[in-house]
């Protein structure tokens, strides 16, 4: 079933013992709805937890980690943040699958059950909905709780750039900076500053980058053996996805990369003339019009082959065929 | 004298034959400003035009060139949109130095004389006034008006990035997209798109990069060479001397760009452990505490010995040393 923020507000604020959990590979978004609602919560003198994700990077620790639930918590309840799919489930979030309470995300591709389901589509970060849901509960946003859904919005835009940022995702960060959030700084941090893994990461796909269509289409390929040598992790790969669609006249942006086992994570991110989920439904991924992913049992060469048919495809199908 | 947003629109909506000034070199913000107060005052019925600026580039052009005054326009009253002092007036402002009846702007340095002076130095930028003025006076926030609104807030805070950037901000940035403006659009041409000549010459730049002194200093040469095989322009050089500050690590990043006549120009961007402009004044340059500048007669390699050392210097006359 679906449910409204002041039902998500009422089933939390009748329930203790909570349990949040958020989604493999957690970037800012998951861990910053994860932390301020587990703050929120706490702050409310409910029990609250976060349960630990064995993918978390240094880059979001401080939001979720100090909130980590002990070994020998028993849940009552459970909510999940950002999660689109059980398949985004970590290992240990597997035993939870059946007896999700609450669901707040904003995925349009979300398939997950719950009591109370709140999927808002139109929100650009899901820290607007567990804002909202927060405001429900009576919950004040003190510096720290805000300071969650700040990285959550800004990490999730593009820091307020890409076109899924609404007027309710820039009121939001309004009312993070007037509880004391210094933007300035957390952005530094979070869009500037390059690391060393990542600056070679980068200098790795500008080098080898292949354009095809007339160059409406960039491909990167990123290779485990890169990423053993450069020492990237995680976040350092993630920030590349959208390299590729900054350059002049591209419209699909793609990265494949090589996973340990070599699978391959495919990142596809477009221009407003194309959409990246339907081009990722090709080959079982999805996500969001203008940025979507997908997973291939696969390797590289095969998945490059695949992805770059479900782009010609998703060409053939528009107008613009 | 000093004066309210209420003073300032009270004179204008006693006016008409306005003409609007902008700065030198413009901005988002003086462009964006002047196309939005100008646009306004139409709104209302008045005869307003905005002073042709002999500098405006292309990136501005579609905010304040439809509005350019004709050569005959014999204004009543005149204001000035985002202008700190009359040293950045262009020199068919001049004339006007003495009569200027309203002046809008948000820089604490401002040195400018006016019957009505707003300077709001907390304002991120100063379409925040400007947005405060159309709303005293009246006028509906239509799509024109706050695309020109739009490109202001967000190319004086760099995308809502920056420091500077306030609630106020944000929430003038969230009217405007419910205005209709195309955020994502208009961001991804001011800040995301790399035309081919930048894509190549960052390929370069971060290819030859040099690192010294534990990787606290970075240096990159723009050769003559490599300009002429891409064609780069001078936007596109501006837009690297930023990148070799975003490397982990590096507090001070050095851009050396081979002129025409082989002659130098030394762009230091650094952070705030360092200041910019002490080592670009060892050099006979100068500039901001975090962005220098100096222009040197003398070859790429002979420029790169006397910045080095000046950089040196600094450290060694620091508590850094």
């Amino acid at each position: 079933m679906s449910g409204t923020i002041e039902q998500a507000a009422q089933a939390l604020l009748a329930a203790d013992n909570i349990l949040i959990i958020t989604h493999r590979r957690p970037d800012g978004d998951t861990t910053g709805c994860a932390g301020a609602l587990c703050r929120g919560l706490r702050q409310l003198g409910k029990t609250a937890y976060i349960l630990p994700n064995p993918d978390l990077t240094a880059r979001y620790e401080q939001l979720i980690a100090p909130c980590y639930a002990p070994e020998d918590f028993a849940p009552e309840f459970v909510v999940t943040t950002d999660i689109a799919d059980f398949g985004l489930f970590t290992e240990n979030a597997k035993p939870y699958e059946d007896r999700i309470d609450v669901v707040l995300d904003h995925h349009r591709s979300n398939r997950m059950a719950a009591s109370v389901r709140v999927v808002r589509e139109s929100a650009g970060a899901n820290a607007e909905v567990v804002l909202d849901v927060l405001d429900a509960m009576g919950v004040t946003l003190d510096t720290e709780i805000a300071t969650c859904i700040y990285v959550a919005l800004s990490t999730d835009t593009g820091c307020f750039r890409y076109s899924n940022t609404t007027p309710d995702t820039l009121r939001a960060a309004a009312r993070c900076l007037e509880a004391g959030v210094d933007g300035g700084e957390l952005n530094r941090k979070l869009f500037e500053v390059k690391t060393w893994a990542r600056f070679q990461m980068e200098r790795i796909v500008v080098d080898t980058v292949e354009f095809l269509r007339d160059g409406k289409i960039a491909l990167a390929l990123i290779r485990r053996a890169d990423i053993d040598k450069t020492g990237a992790d995680m976040d350092d790969l993630d920030s590349i996805a959208s390299l590729t669609r900054q350059i002049e006249g591209v419209q699909v942006g793609i990265t494949i990369t090589e996973n340990k086992d070599l699978t391959c994570k495919i990142s596809v991110r477009t221009t407003k003339e194309v959409d990246a989920s339907a081009i990722c439904a090709k080959c079982g991924g999805g996500g969001h019009l203008r940025a979507a992913g997908a997973n291939l049992s696969c390797g590289i060469d095969e998945a490059r082959a695949k992805i770059l048919e479900a782009a010609e495809q998703v060409y053939a199908e528009s107008e613009l065929a």
